[in-house]
């Protein structure tokens, strides 16, 4: 029987580190094709180019493995490969990994997170993974384990679609890792620090820095407490935003 | 008693069209603070901008009314304006009016509503506008009143924060507009037809094109049922993107 295809992306580009772990982790489990972007495209989000054409490069090919860079963003790479290159549907779609956090609301401003809910859209299970781990040089091989075995997980399981998992780990060694733990998105948000700089031309300009403020750190049932408890974090993701409690409160406003 | 201040925004760039809509309708209510993107940013998502140093420019200053451009994203508007420009806390948020529909699926993609769901994030109460028309020169002044209808009621509501809205308004004359209506999202998603082409140089490139297929055409309950029959739609919106019903399923898998 035919190997199953897996479909990797990112958003660190089809140069980072990441994305050759999680290519190792994707053809212990099948054929594998990789859409990634060209360019580093942290940061991103769902943002889908339309102002500009796309070009799509084959870098490599070999038994088992094919790997093509878009010079898009990665829901463009997820687009471009499920309705024009693809073939075949992949049996898993998998993001990653992520140099850097993508917990709590970061899953709203993650490209690597976009990516895999928009696969998810295409009727295909897909898993995002980050490492709370920011430096883009990184090597995160001996996180594969436990990466494998996530995915292990999900191909074995009889999955309900949609399917979309963010997983994060949490940047200590494999052997502090306390565990694997489903979770919701914690409550919290970035405030940022706008550092002001001056040009050589005299024009002001802003580097946006923030740091995450947690609304409720002592909630166990969350992404952040559990990777702050060197957790391994799952929370299963969907794409419907409506807030069905405001929905009940507004419903017998009277415009 | 000072009146309210109220910040407008948007995705289409300062220079757009619907910009001076809304910029109309928050003049009646108020006081008001504009930071908008210098150039278009449809399809931006919730992309920051953390590669690049932000500029902010003053493009104009008149009794109540300051309107600033960033060359940013709008999130990156919301986040300059909120954590280093504004001197004061704005009573609302309006975004918009966008030039195309974001209902359904479409909040994921759209650069006006992820800068309406930033700036709820701030605990301000704040509001998406969009007419599904994707045409840049359209006027949307004759939908002031009912832009200003719901402005108003936003304003006059006991709000449980955080709120967000959002609204689209179908493409038809406002003596033809059936009513508001509070909907759901509909499920759904886009499928992109691939327009290839070949450049001067020799390369294949690509232009994204898609129509959007909508998973439950007769739920009476959805935007995109209140808009195909004519109905402005009201979308209350959230954050937290944790399944909870595949969080009961995952709860108890080994891994």
């Amino acid at each position: 029987m035919e190997r199953p295809l897996i479909f990797v992306t990112n958003d660190d580009g089809v140069g980072a580190s990441g994305l050759r772990t999680m290519i190792d982790v994707a053809r212990k489990v099948g054929r594998v094709i990789v859409v990634a972007p060209e360019d580093a495209q942290s940061g991103m989000s769902h943002a889908i180019t339309m102002t500009r054409p796309l070009y799509l490069r084959r870098v490599r090919e070999e038994e088992g493995l094919e790997v093509y860079a878009c010079a898009g963003t990665p829901v463009d790479c997820v687009k471009l490969a499920f309705d024009y290159l693809l073939k075949e549907e992949p049996a898993l779609i998998l993001s990653g990994v992520n140099h850097g956090s993508n917990s709590a609301v970061s899953v709203l401003y993650s490209g690597t997170m976009a990516a895999a809910i928009e696969g998810s859209s295409y009727g295909i299970p897909s898993i995002g993974f980050s490492v709370t781990d920011h430096d883009p040089t990184a090597d995160f091989g001996d996180y594969r384990d436990y990466i494998g075995r996530i995915v292990d997980q999900v191909m074995a399981a009889t999955i309900t679609l949609p399917f979309c998992l963010n997983v994060n780990i949490p940047n200590v060694s494999p052997a502090e890792i306390a565990g694997i733990r489903a979770c919701r998105q914690a409550r919290g948000f970035w405030r940022e620090e706008f550092e002001k700089r001056c040009d050589p031309r005299g024009r002001d300009y802003f580097w946006l820095t923030g740091s995450f403020q947690n609304m409720e750190p002592d909630a166990q049932d969350t992404d952040e407490w559990a990777l702050q408890h060197n957790y391994i974090s799952v929370v299963p993701i969907q794409v419907d935003l409506t807030s069905y409690p405001q929905l009940e409160r507004i419903g017998d406003w009277r415009f």
